[in-house]
């Protein structure tokens, strides 16, 4: 194992990144079945919180499903990407209203009623130094 | 909801954009816990296929666990994003060859041994329409 081409992020850095991005990928349990779905999700604190429209994905977390959560960033010679991990929970009426609060933008227009809080248990990110020769294959232009 | 800001790929877009891509997120079940990370594959045929090292990736596989996969696609003002749900299962020395001949390369040069193949079972994607009105809001340059 080459260390130097894998190394762990600390959890401000994580942060940070979670705090820049709007985008990742939610996976979750459901019954036996685990699924991913992407969404668009804003810090609030030091939680995540998500919207969601009634389905699947809602009735995982009504369940009080634990849930992982991914989000990554790549350029030419390295990438990171942080996992967080923690409880989800539906927000009750008189706390959905933290998410008006947070840059929490869909990106795409179905209606989404409910917010979602993800508690993170535990945050890790690594970043990548990328190895990718065949990108340098390209012709120049 | 509006259903035309989300529409659903067919089969084939969805095994289009596998192949055409190499980086994606894995999610499985460990014991109890939900767990997802970033990993590079290929297409093999109908299958896909990853290398791991010893870890707890490896451990899920070797427990037989069902897996979901997800790549996406971001453009300005669409996005695309792919799920493959299945069986993953560590390939035996006789079969691991078949990632010889696949263009699986990854992108860090950490020592990855082991191959697995995720037999999908479902296969899904969807197209979503963005509307991000605030990146207009960006000056131009």
């Amino acid at each position: 194992m080459n260390h130097e081409a894998v190394t762990d992020l600390t959890t401000e850095e994580c942060w940070e990144m979670l705090r820049e991005q709007e985008f990742g990928r939610l996976a979750y349990r459901l019954v036996d079945e685990v699924h991913i779905t992407p969404i668009n999700y804003a810090v609030d604190g030091d939680t995540l919180l998500f919207r969601t429209a009634e389905g699947s994905k809602l009735l995982a977390v009504a369940m009080g499903s634990e849930v992982a959560f991914e989000i990554d960033r790549f350029r030419e010679e390295s990438a990171r990407s942080v996992v967080v991990r923690g409880e989800a929970r539906l927000l009750p009426e008189d706390e959905a209203h933290r998410a008006e609060n947070v840059p929490l933008r869909s990106w795409v227009s179905t209606l989404k009623y409910n917010v979602v809080e993800i508690q993170p248990r535990y945050v890790s990110g690594r970043a990548f130094e990328l190895s990718r020769p065949w990108l340098h294959l390209r012709p120049h232009d």
